[in-house]
This record gives C-alpha cells, structure tokens and sequence, in this order.
C-alpha cells in the first residue's frame, strides 16, 4: 500500500455573501498551494461543493492551467469534504495517481444549508431544529447545561480571533452566547455557525512524490460512516452512531489512541455537536462531554483555528479546511494560533443531523 | 494492488420524462444488483448525476436499507459515471473498501444537458453546435461523409432495437437518417443521442471478495484525462486528445492493444464522436474513421447496447451503463445482443467536447 502525505495546504478568508463565483472563491486557495509546491504538474482535481453548478472542477483546473488525469465534484453535504480527501488519498494509494489536489468552496447562499428531502423532519428542515432535539436529549439524559454549550462558542471564537481566515474575529463571553437570540431552545444564535462564503484546498501526494516536500503530513487513519439520510432513523439523540464508528475504524487503522491525539478539529455546526464529539471520539466517557468542556486543558487542543462556530461554514469548503488545519498545526505552519509539540491530530466531520460521519488521523 | 472485479451490473429501461424522482430512478437497477449480489453489506455507495439534488447518495442508501461507510455523489457531466467507477476502483484497490455499489441515473430535464459556463462558446451551449463543428472539420480533412456518420446512426439503432432497456426500439434506415431534420449542419436530428430518463448500477468488489462471485469481470485497465472546460482550448477540431491519452494509458496499464479489443461502448452522443473515437482508441488509422464505419465487420462489435444514439443519454447514468454493458457482455450474461466469445472490453466516455475522456479495460 502506498502511503499518503498532505504535503501543503491553504485557506482563504472566509466571508459574508459576495458576488464572487464560486469558481473564483475556489481558485483562492488553489492558487497558494499550486504555489507552494511549484509544480503544476497535478494528477487530480476534486471539488468538493454543494453549488449547484456543473462541471466545476473542469472549469477550476482551466482557470488554475493545470490538466489533470482525474477531475470530478464530489457532494455529501458538510461531509463533503472529508469525503474529497478520502477520494484524494485512495486515487493515490491505489496507484492510480502521483498527486491530487482537492479543493472546497461554497457561497452563502448554498442548496446545501437546508435538508428538504427528509420528510420525517416536518417543516424542521432546517438544521437548527434537530440540533434543538439533541440539546435538550443530552441535557435530559447527561444535565448537560447551556452554560456547558456555551462554552465551547466562547473557546472557538476565541481562537477564530487568532486566524486571520475566521468569519468572525471578535471574542465572546459567556453572557453574550447565553444571552443572543433564542433560535430553536435551547439553541441560541451564538450555539450556531454561519453559513458563508469560503474555499480550502490541500494538495496530497504519493510517498515517492512527498519525498521532495518539506515537511509532509501523513494520512494515517480514515473512517467513515453513513446510516442513511433521514433524522428518524436515529438510533440515539444522544450519540452520533456515524461518528463512532468512523472513529473505531480510523484509529484503528492509524493505531492511535484517543489520548495520544494533540490537536482536532471536530464539527461545532452547533455547540452541542462538539460536546457529543468528545464523547463519541473517546475523548470524554459517554454523557461527560458537557463536563470535559469545563475542564478542558492543554492535553489536547480543540478546534484551534476557530472551528464552523468561529471560521463560518462554507459547507463543501469546510471539510477541506478542517484537514488544512491540522496539515497546517502539524508541520509548524499555523502562525499566530500553532500548537507547539503537536504530533497526531484528528480530523471529525458529519453531515445532515450526523447520518453521516468522518473521522481522519493525521501524523507526522 | 488488490485487483478490483465488477461482479454484478443492471440498468433499467431508459424513458422520455416521467414525474419519478431521481432516487426512485437510481434504485430501480441497484434492487437488482442488490438481489443478484445477496448481501446488502456494501462499503461505499457512489451515486453519479449531474441532479440539483443534495446528499442523493445517503438518500439512495437510505432507500435501499444499505448503511455504507463512504457514501457520496460525483459528478463530471457525460463522465461522471466513468469517474464513478474509476472512484470505486480506486477505493477498493486501495484497501479502504471491499464493495463499492455504483449508480448513474439522470432525468431528462437535466442542468448537465447544457454548458453554460464557457462564454468561448457564445449563444452555441448546446452540444449540438460543436458536434457540427467537429464533423465539418472531419469532413474537410478527411473527405467523412453524411453517409458515413449515418451508418453509425443506422447501426446503433439497430443494435438497440435489440435492447429492451433502450429508449428507442425501432431501427432506421439510411434513408430516414439522411432525410432527418437539420439541426446544426451537417448534424440531423438522427445524428444526436437525446436526453432522457434512466440508471444504471455496477458492483465492484475486491479480489478476497470476488473468489465468491459467480463469474467477475476485471478492471485491467484505467485512463482518464481533463484538459480544461473552454471549446475554445481544444487543440484539435478533428481529433479528441483527452481519448487519446485516456486510451494510451488505458493500454498500457492493461498490457492490451486495440487490435485484442472484442467489444467496445463508445461514446456516440453525435455520430460523428463514435468515428473520431475509432481513430482515437487505435481502431482506425487518422482520417480513416469513416471508411472504417463502412466496412466494420465481426472482428469487434461497437456499441452492442445501441450507444448513446440508440438507449438514449441520461447524462449521469451514460459511463455507468456502459461499464455495465461491457461487463454483461463479458460474463455472457447480455442476452439477445450477446457478443459470442469476447474476452476484452472497452469503454469510451466523453465529457464536455471531450475536455475530458475515460477509457477502461476489462477482462475475463
């Protein structure tokens, strides 16, 4: 089997609705990577997007003047980027490719923020209503608080203040989360992230090729879940089944321990969704999650670059960026938010009410 | 390498519109595959279209009572179903999955339909348009004729009329396809595939899994290339270069020569692409497509399906049923129109005035 290394990654600001195509917000961070690896030499391009655009990754590779072999759109919701990268990893250790560029974008305004087919949601197709229905489930099986919940807006945008790319870059307190606007209860405004503009790309490339790079990450682990798309079909409101599993199998194969990870970017779409995380991803017992926000110490490092609640969500770009982010911590590049030391990081994604889920190891 | 096999393959009758939904349309062929296979444990469900719709493929796994790990949608307009495979195999020869259920399906009013992105084009975003310009220059350098194109014409609807699952049963005559409307000269109305409903479904599996598999067709071989979006950059009016290079590697991955080539799906949206891909893959010598058309005899049997001219084009589902055709043939399982004794198998698929080409091997 080959080996597959991120050998460089790039962002762009994340920002409000502009008149930007999404071909241009997706040649941002295309053009910075393409850069640093001097070469335009590129075996794929996969575009991770929701957008309802056709052809998109043709159309990027001709306004980035690489011609790839492989050029595809690949779409699962937030998953989807999770899903590029993993496209990206297999092209490669299957031999098929030498190097493979993904990259993620998203407008704003994106078919990809509402969830219509699922009939079983009622009118709640909006995500903010089944992130209602798994709050008040923790809080009633765990006492989960909204002061836990809280706390993780209040970590996030704290680091989202330290990253330049971040949507928003003002910390908040405590008393602004729990004092914004009631959305769903308890889901208040600042429990949620925002839909935004926003692109990410990572270049990864065969073991042979990655020789050349400087400091090239290693994809260790990979797993990932699907139960189908309806919220009905929940097996928990209490656990993302997906997630759990995509973990079992991605630290398996990565033979890692949840206590050896350094840095993780898990996916905070609502506060609740991170507090689960933890306890999905072993690194909080089950029903602790809300307790292990309170204490969390420097033994790990949780979001660093702001995570959805601080970046914005650019739903087929944050997949992408979350990988970007723990390319970027691991190799020493993260600037002004770098973790120092960190050596393994965790890559968590879901999509649509956690009916699916990515988990990635990353190593040096 | 794990060695990748398609084990299963159906595609259901190809429609004029109807009111069903795409999802119902893409699971009617994957039922099939699903009861042939006996198993519904599947590690990855790739659904190909060029459809608005978000998260098809979780609602596709959903609707088959199939829980898939990876699970996404893929689209690169008439290549998506090509590029779906080529991901299939991919995950599997990597090692990340074992079983990889691949379904095309498209309506017949689809965005993929048209290219609405390249301004080189202008007012001329149908394909219609280049396919005239591609046999206007084919005539003038080579001296192919209306006739010729015609013969293609005549053929793949001949073929189809074999093929209960193809949108047009009945054959035609020179004649007819010589006196059809003019749509863009010298294209008529029978010289063009026509969009339509419909899906197709493979199932790949492993080496480890395959040794169960009734009889497994291999994929040998795998070539892909892009060389942009704009009609504009194509370097040759007369030749598709993308399909070159796509069949080189193709070939030379497979260790095969055209001349061993038995059965072949060519992508004929307009006859004059099923000549120049003649020449392209190694069939006949440049410029010399035409006369090949006039005498084609039993040595190879292009488009036993009927091609795209005779089953119709629902853009998503088009690389899909023609993977699954080849492999129907190959495992003598394609009933009335079954080829006798073909070993190798080609597929040859176009996106976008051949911006970009796939071509695959298979094999016994």
């Amino acid at each position: 089997m080959n080996r597959v290394a991120i050998s460089t990654a790039a962002t762009s600001k994340f920002t409000k609705a502009t008149e930007r195509s999404i071909f241009d917000i997706a040649c941002e961070p295309c053009v910075e990577v393409l850069n640093n690896h001097g070469d335009k030499n590129i075996d794929a391009l996969l575009f991770s997007s929701c957008s309802e655009e056709q052809y998109g990754s043709a159309i990027i590779s001709e306004m980035l003047g690489i011609k790839p072999k492989i050029s595809q759109r690949i779409d699962n919701l937030c998953n989807s980027g999770t899903n590029a990268v993993t496209t990206a990893y297999s092209l490669i250790a299957s031999g098929l490719c030498d190097s493979a560029l993904v990259v993620g974008a998203e407008k704003t305004q994106s078919k990809g923020n509402r969830l219509i087919w699922d009939v079983t949601r009622g009118s709640f197709n909006f995500p903010v209503h089944w992130a209602s229905m798994f709050a008040k489930s923790h809080m009633r099986a765990f006492g989960t608080t909204d002061e836990q919940m809280a706390l993780v807006s209040v970590k996030n945008h704290k680091n989202a203040s330290k990253n330049d790319c971040a949507l928003f870059q003002k910390p908040v307190t405590l008393n602004e989360v729990m004092a914004s606007k009631m959305i769903a209860e308890p889901i208040k405004l600042l429990d949620c992230s925002a839909p935004c503009d926003g692109a990410s790309a990572v270049l990864l490339l065969s073991e042979q090729r990655a020789k050349k790079a400087k400091n090239p990450i290693w994809i260790r682990g990979l797993g990932q879940q699907t139960s189908g798309a309806s919220f009905a079909n929940m097996d928990s409101m209490t656990t993302i089944e997906t997630a759990k599993t995509a973990a079992r199998d991605a630290f398996e194969m990565a033979n890692v321990k949840p206590s050896q990870v350094d840095v993780a970017e898990i996916h905070d779409a609502f506060t609740i969704l991170e507090i689960m995380a933890y306890e999905d991803l072993g690194f909080a017992q089950k029903g602790k999650g809300g307790k292990f926000i309170e204490h969390l110490q420097e033994e790990i490092m949780i979001n660093p670059r702001g995570g959805l609640l601080g970046c914005g969500h650019p739903v087929g770009a944050t997949g992408v960026a979350q990988v970007a982010e723990i390319a970027l911590q691991l190799s020493g590049k993260a600037a002004e938010r770098q973790i120092s030391g960190c050596t393994i990081g965790l890559v968590h994604n879901l999509a649509a009410a956690g009916s699916s889920a990515s988990v990635m190891i990353l190593g040096n």
